[in-house]
């Protein structure tokens, strides 16, 4: 309800709307705080009201204490049932956070064509971007886990082990802990495979001496969690040492930077410039980092081009990293958050290439 | 390649498209083989051009063999570059299976006006939902890696367990046989909440004499399965077993059913009128299916307002149950491959509310 009202007050007092409708599952989550909704809208006053499919109808009641509950129908039109209620909440300006053309249409042609429709998710995204002590609990125990698994993976990457097998083991410590489940596909990327950033999990059988990236992520209450290690199966070479110590001191210098007020470009650079004094900047191929929450992905994008600032509450990750197509890649990375004075890592582990 | 030239045939051929622009993941997985591409345009000759942005383009370039791998730079206008390429193909009228409706709003701006532009995701729907040999492979793989995770389910559940520690046993058995991860948040629902279809999976311990409903899937190189079984921890009471056995007969009904030009309404109809006779039908509060593919949810919808036939090829799910909010549920559900003269159980367990 708190949030709720946060929202009424920079949506709706500051910027005229008198109604928003969410469909975006992270955003329904975010202000219900229960799965298995399909819509919700928020009106100036009073309940708002949740739509919700006959399969999970009696979960949402138990669930959806403060809320107007409405069952919809298999065959029946969800958009003109949502038109209808706004007319009776007497919308004349409503936002939509997210929503597919072909339904966008729909609702379209059953909202009356003097009031306004406007596709907005930027009164919610300002929300969400903030993490509340609640949220930053529930991340904090989320980063937990999965520093967890991925001390499990420090333990199976060894030469004769196969990707899927050490995923195996690496989701088994999160989720016997009390994860949720993974935030993303589990990443286990060995050998040349390592050198794409996303290389997936496949039967490939790990060998002395690969590079293996492992990119992880528990949930817990919905809250997701990102990190990532590069270990090397065996003893690591000079070359593979000297990137390590690369990403490593990039990550580092990158961390230091982060406060509130910072802008994020800046902490891009802090890590870029490490990894172009060492002649591999062409080699980091992607952005330093994004923001965390109900979804892996989301605001704020920390990257040479963004204009935006951190401010504290943000959860965001740290994560350089060195691609080198035929021979491997490194990257390292720790979900952070972001604090008035400073920043907090809320994942932990060893920063190591391996046993060896 | 096949698949494109299906497409082609359907799509372009006999209705008129000549260019065809895909956005969903699943489509884009089903044609390329390959993730991490956001879009793929396919024209009426020659080679189809795939989207990917940096940090996917190297492993893109390495996969997408017999396609134009285009990289996105992140400021980029992505529908602006697609417009573009679609005019040098030469395309006059476009489809789009799926698409946000600001997204279309830029690609519609971008496209010449005297072009036309359709969002149209039927002719891939068509192709998806009757599964070629390759296909079957894998989905046969998928139902044997979710078998032996209900195995460890039926190990796992007993008093004094906590639900998402069974989750843990079911997806470590899963994973370490080789599956690529969960097709869907694994469900472990016991006690009252077992009388919520979706009743997620919790810290709750599991107590002597609960209705537990197990609802998992594993995939097997991005193809789903879907299967649920429902054990009681400890003894089962008369009324339990009553319910197990009706909500059984049913899905046996509808199974043997289950052929191709059956109407998708008369196999609802045979579960459901098992469960209306012996006076559960309210308790009934979903379809009895669906199909399975690159997603666990897809075409055909097995309902009573369906008016789909079944076709050989079509994978789909057998799962009526019975739900009695305060008491609990039971749930039975096999992933099933329809044939010419009958069906095949892709998901194969006991039917057994559990060892005692």
């Amino acid at each position: 309800m708190k949030r709720i009202n946060a929202l009424r007050k920079t949506a709706f007092t500051e910027n005229g709307f008198d109604g928003y409708l969410i469909f975006n599952s992270a955003n329904l989550l975010y202000f219900l705080g229960f799965p298995g909704t399909t819509a919700l809208l928020i009106p100036a006053d009073g309940e708002s009201t949740v739509y919700v499919y006959g399969v999970n109808y009696e979960q949402a009641k138990a669930e959806g204490k403060g809320f107007r509950v409405e069952l919809v129908k298999g065959d029946e039109n969800l958009m003109a049932k949502i038109a209808k209620q706004a007319q009776d909440y007497k919308v004349k300006k409503l936002a939509v956070d997210a929503l597919g053309v072909e339904s966008w249409r729909a609702l379209a042609q059953a909202f009356p064509r003097k009031n306004t429709l406007e596709v907005n998710n930027n009164f919610v995204q300002a929300l969400r971007r903030v993490k509340d002590k609640e949220e930053i609990e529930l991340m904090r125990k989320a980063g937990e886990l999965t520093s967890a698994g991925m001390n499990a993976a420090y333990e199976a990457v060894k030469p004769g082990a196969k990707e899927y097998e050490v995923a195996a083991e690496i989701e088994y410590a999160m989720r016997k802990r009390g994860s949720g489940g993974t935030a993303f596909e589990t990443i286990v990327a060995s050998g040349a495979c390592s050198a794409f950033p996303h290389g997936g999990c496949t039967a490939r059988e790990i060998r002395q001496g690969d590079l293996v990236v492992v990119d992880i992520g528990a949930t817990y209450q919905y809250y997701c969690s990102d990190m990532t290690r590069t270990f090397v199966a065996g003893k690591a070479s000079a070359k593979q040492k000297r990137i390590y110590n690369v990403v490593r001191t990039a990550q580092e210098n990158a961390f230091k930077t982060i406060k509130a007020n910072v802008p994020v470009s800046d902490v891009d650079a802090a890590a870029r410039q490490v990894i172009e004094a060492a002649g591999y900047g062409e080699f980091f191929v992607h952005r330093l980092g994004h923001g965390v929450g109900l979804e892996v992905h989301e605001p704020p994008t920390l990257s040479q081009t963004s204009k935006d600032a951190l401010a504290a509450g943000n959860v965001v990750t740290d994560e350089p990293g060195i691609y080198l197509p035929g021979f491997g890649g490194v990257r390292i990375e720790d979900t952070v958050l972001v604090q008035k004075n400073g920043a907090e890592k809320l994942t932990v582990g060893p920063y190591s290439l391996g046993k060896e």
